[in-house]
């Protein structure tokens, strides 16, 4: 039987450490798409510091493309993509979008290691007949740019599925075995690919983090222990971390408190920057919708109070504006704002940008 | 009768034209103090371009002093104080201490023209037998640096008097009139200095503007109408003037729902950025409790809710910090911080602050 093959989107610190992972186990034929450095990495590969993979210079999977479509055209059909890009519904492409080329309807299974919740949803809905996984991945990686890639800590990756209502469940588990198999390292000591027994549980707990304290950081653009000390663990962390667990609770997942505590205390003097403010601060597009919009719109539809967290999602939804304008995502002419009702500025600006 | 003597302290745009308009009239004798351009006023004074006052260059009151204290010495005592200056009790001076070495007990009536709610109470308790008058300001004024000072708008000040236990309202009344007729030019079409029949339905009335509009351009670095475009007039403004209007009815004073309106369409159209915005682009401390931390305060001392206005004011509480540090008015230590339990920050760094 031959090797099945595997294509990597998404060439930052988590994805060039996943084909790397892959590439060593040597049970499948890994593609992985490099845009922004391909001839350099298509000449000289990656020189990789990795804490549990160890050293290499010159690092390459097996294939390496441009784009998804090359990808496709070159090294498919595909049958896994994992996809570790950011997820931002808002940017310049969506997920589905991203992965369409390389999808093989009812055969491509997706895992989506990426955070937030509700990523699923417009995945099955694009590819009904497809198997969609959810990749947890605990791991300190980084693309430090020129082909270099630093990944401080053991490599932690959880995989289960999405419940599909077109795709049996035991065949979903199927896929996961399989990723599993493709991605565990005999040597226990390089990674390790657990399987996610509640996925919606996995992800909504991590949520608990990521929808406070890499949202207050954020906005105000100071470290975690800045804001610790300017009181934020009672003023909007605990706030925002409770009314994620009520959501989560109207969603049939219910989380501990502790987590609360355990979340809040996990940097208690390492005055560290979450990821959503280094994203701010490089003014790259953050993942706001995944991370905040998803579970107010399970709010609203559950009727559970979420007051925190909405404040946070409209001030995040300017300051994501502030960064499209920066990049050139979207343009405002203040002029074709004469006369205009401010209450009609939101419907007015949707329209003339749709022009 | 000789003269009376005005002090003015705060020599930004509001200062000097104040200055200006009270040494038109001839009325008082002025001082103005003048600290980081001393040397060049003292030597060629402002050049002023005014569309209300006209344009002057070399212009100087009577008397420039270096500091309060200096126009003490050389230039009292006094009979008014108009103090012009940001009022921000959380950074290096409090109001109080900058006008306490021109104050003479029982003689000296203090005008502070100045935004915010609660300012008048620190003040009459240092100042128990001194009258203490309201000043609101409508001008555009800036004080451009290098000694020129641009006026761009007809120059309303509204004068009352604040409740102070200790002295009879006629009297206070009488210093209102008296400061009206230093300051009202006998042509109506420079100025209008008017009496305010009702100081705190005028200050609350402003302080929706302020606490909304100011407040949200502030925490996410966008003129008013980008905020707009982003829905932030359902979102964040309306909430937040709503909130204002509840915690003053509990004070005692009736707003007019009709004027969040106003202020949420007095700019439209016009992409304007708020004094508190151009403050934090400057890295120069904003009026925080003024605008949100006293009606907080209050808000809690008369049980009403205002969910809205503590999530800005914890923001910008953080804000304010990174300008802090920033200018260097705190200093961050990070092993300071070691082994203490991040809930513990905020007592810690007061501890630590102090020493």
């Amino acid at each position: 039987m031959s090797k099945p093959n595997v294509l990597v989107i998404g060439a930052g610190g988590v994805g060039v450490i996943a084909a790397l992972a892959l590439q060593l186990n040597g049970n499948s034929n890994v593609t992985l798409v490099v845009r922004s450095e391909h001839e350099l990495i298509k000449n000289q590969g990656y020189s990789i510091e990795s804490k549990c993979y160890g050293e290499y210079e010159n690092f390459k999977p097996d294939n390496i493309a441009k784009s998804v479509d090359e990808a496709m055209d070159n090294y498919g059909p595909f049958d896994f993509i994992a996809l570790t890009t950011k997820n931002i519904p808002d940017g310049s492409m969506t997920c589905e979008d991203i992965v369409r080329p390389a999808v093989t309807d009812g055969k491509t299974t997706i895992i989506l290691i990426q955070n937030g919740i509700g990523i699923d949803e417009p995945m099955i809905e694009s590819f009904p007949n497809n198997v969609i996984l959810s990749g947890v991945s605990l791991i300190g990686s980084t693309n430090l740019g020129n082909g270099r890639v630093y990944n401080s800590h053991f490599d932690t990756l959880t995989i289960g599925y999405f419940n599909n209502p077109n795709i049996s469940n035991s065949v979903s588990m199927s896929k996961v075995n399989e990723f599993i198999s493709l991605y565990q390292n005999k040597d226990l000591s390089k990674n390790l690919a657990k399987l996610d027994e509640n996925v919606k549980h996995t992800r909504w707990q991590k949520l608990i983090y990521n929808s406070a304290l890499n949202t207050v950081t954020t906005i105000v653009d100071l470290d975690v222990n800045r804001c610790q000390i300017n009181n934020s663990n009672k003023s909007l962390f605990e706030p925002a971390m409770s009314e994620i667990i009520k959501i989560a609770k109207s969603e049939g997942v219910t989380l501990d408190e502790s987590v609360k505590s355990k979340f809040m205390h996990i940097g208690d003097g390492l005055f560290y920057t979450p990821s959503m403010l280094i994203d701010r601060r490089k003014k790259q597009l953050f993942e706001l919708e995944v991370i905040l919009g998803n579970p107010i719109k399970y709010a609203d539809r559950n009727g559970v109070d979420a007051p925190t967290l909405k404040i946070l999602y409209s001030l995040l939804t300017m300051i994501q504006f502030k960064i499209k304008e920066e990049i050139g995502l979207v343009k405002i002419n203040e002029s074709d704002f004469k006369n205009i009702d401010s209450n009609d500025y939101p419907s007015h600006f949707a329209k003339i940008s749709h022009k």
